[in-house]
């Protein structure tokens, strides 16, 4: 079968980008390689996978929604961070990628108007690039959004969503501050825009109790909140959540049936015991984030040491990535080449933008993975690379 | 928020067919009612869950195509049942329903035309329709599909796939005959039609070996299989698979990505514990079908005694449902409060049709989860009532 014998695919298919960062994390895995670039969380700190106990009946069909019991024990940890969202509005999703894709099929014809935050979470710029979606970015700063960008943005062309990442962002690690989120919150209630609050990495704060949703500040616009176990528990369960709205829960509901049917139901037991158990919740959260923090600390200790006269970055509270401006070089992509042949890894940042955005000088490193030792040397690998190119 | 302040929704949404199934079934599930409506396979033979013996690794992110000793089983299977087909191209899915999804994703732009029999599975007649395919049915007989409607409507409108259940269909129970799958096949071959092949209830063939896949007799139309562990093994694990051409597998590798990032991983640890036990998988399949089998013999004794008159239908030889046609009546979903009034429970004809095809005047029986006593008592009283509103 020659190419003009391949079947019609959709227009969809044209827009599949390329996978620049399968590429770029398959290089840097390469064995003996100091990889900052993967942004796995650390498998050693993940609980036991263990299903004694499980009601036999779990093993049927179950319903869409979800498990009643694990609904209930996430409407009452939201419910606890300020969001008012009772169970029947919580929807367990199969990872909160699902969440993301839902969103897509939710909001999203061709040509339909989002925005993003610039740089972005790398999967929802794919997704929404993926449905047709006219993207915009809006910047933003280790205070959270631009607000200024923001108001100029939606004076052109209203938006149907806004999707974010407030809390310790992918790539950035940035975290919106209290007023922020009031002032986002408050202008999206006066625009009538829905959010799109995606918080896997709002748990891992290490320097204050984690933040308040955005959502939560909302008196009238429509928002929907993507939850997830993957940070802080076992990523393989593929157990996520999405609350919404009592306007948006269920057209959601009605979209989850097609997609998958349910999300798996020994995932969701398992995730429902871990959030009962309150004691032992507690005290493991707390593991995460000292064993985090002291990476964070590391971390930023190496780049004062290696790196301070080539880059600068603002040290995050939480999540896992260190976001690097290089000033010192251009383009960080064009010397990952000759970082890998020096054994240290980093994801460009060019991979956080919309592709055809154009070069880039910043650098997603992340210290979750990466023991002490390594990590300073890699960082001093780094800065000796950047100083060698410096423009 | 009045209704003109809701959100701009996809025109997806403008689509999402109202859920009479669920409100159907939702119906069907009250206390004391003797119900054939459901599809659910029966509970008490399902092997128990358990992950003793899970590598702790499994708890860490997987990659996007599955987990490859899995991959490696489910291609030996298909190679054993003629269809040629690597690990590498074997996709592993969250349940054949996210399968059915991605076949839709990959093909289907508003107004694509695509082909399914008629009666169709619904599910995927609701995934289609969401996408926006001109979907066409193609009537099926028990020996399988019609090849001169087929190749009647093909000449008005070639359409991008065929969609089919050719074993023990969901809803007929009607199985392609040897004959039918080779002349089909070749047809698809001539016009160059993807062919859209889903399986989930090959391996429940009571009388015969599971019938050889369609696709395995393909010599050069691309190609899809659609695979479940939901009909044999544990539903709740939520783990299937697809199965494609090497022109197809890539495509659906991306998608799968950006939809859930991928499957649970202890649940594909578990099938492939399940499929390695090669005595344990054959005894186990041997039980199911014995089990089912005098279901099967049980409801057809009981049609034969209280429903010759007033129905028709052909005996399964394989999967969970007869398709009776209810020649004595009309419309059967207009009958269903009455067949409720009197504890008893069926599914409506209609629901398998796309909306606004009219009435309909067959009814799928499920012989899955009903005691033989109250399997013949149920079908006396369908009996009862459709002789009391013969037209």
């Amino acid at each position: 079968m020659t190419q003009s014998d391949l079947p019609h695919f959709s227009r969809r298919i044209s827009r599949l980008t390329s996978s620049l960062i399968r590429e770029l994390l398959a290089l840097t895995q390469q064995p003996g390689i100091i990889s900052f670039a993967g942004g796995l969380p650390a498998e050693a700190l993940m609980p036991p996978l263990s299903l004694e106990g499980v009601p036999p009946a779990l093993r049927q069909y179950g319903t869409t929604d979800g498990e009643p019991g694990l609904r209930e024990a996430l409407s009452a940890r939201l419910n606890a961070q300020g969001l008012a969202c009772p169970a029947e509005n919580v929807l367990i999703t199969s990872g909160s990628q699902q969440g993301i894709d839902m969103v897509a099929k939710v909001f999203i014809d061709e040509g339909t108007p989002v925005l993003l935050e610039k740089p972005a979470y790398l999967a929802a710029l794919q997704v929404y690039g993926l449905y047709g979606a006219a993207m915009q970015g809006v910047a933003v700063h280790p205070d959270g959004i631009d607000m200024d960008s923001l108001r100029a943005v939606c004076a052109a062309q209203r938006p149907v969503f806004l999707y974010i990442n407030p809390s310790f962002q992918n790539p950035t690690g940035y975290s919106y501050s209290d007023a922020r989120r009031r002032e986002l919150a408050a202008f999206l209630d006066e625009q009538n825009i829905v959010l799109i609050e995606d918080n896997p990495y709002g748990e891992l704060s290490y320097d204050a109790p984690q933040p308040a949703p955005v959502s939560a500040y909302l008196k009238s616009a429509p928002w929907v909140y993507l939850g997830s176990f993957s940070k802080i528990a076992v990523p393989a369960w593929r157990v996520g959540y999405l609350a919404a709205d009592p306007r948006l829960a269920p057209v959601f509901r009605k979209i989850k049936q097609g997609t998958d049917l349910h999300t798996n139901r020994p995932g969701q037991w398992w995730c429902e015991q871990f959030l009962r158990d309150e004691a032992g919740l507690a005290a493991h959260l707390d593991r995460l984030r000292d064993y985090y923090r002291g990476q964070r600390d590391a971390m930023e200790a190496a780049l004062n040491e290696h790196m301070a006269d080539v880059a600068e970055w603002s040290a995050p509270q939480g999540g896992l990535f260190f976001w690097v401006r290089v000033h010192a070089v251009e383009d960080t992509r064009a010397l990952l080449d000759e970082a890998l042949a020096r054994q240290v890894a980093y994801l460009p940042g060019e991979a956080f933008y919309p592709p055809g955005s154009g070069v880039c000088n910043a650098i997603r490193l992340s210290f979750s993975g990466v023991s002490r030792e390594s990590l300073n040397e890699g960082v001093a690998r780094l800065g000796a690379l950047f100083r060698e190119h410096r423009r």
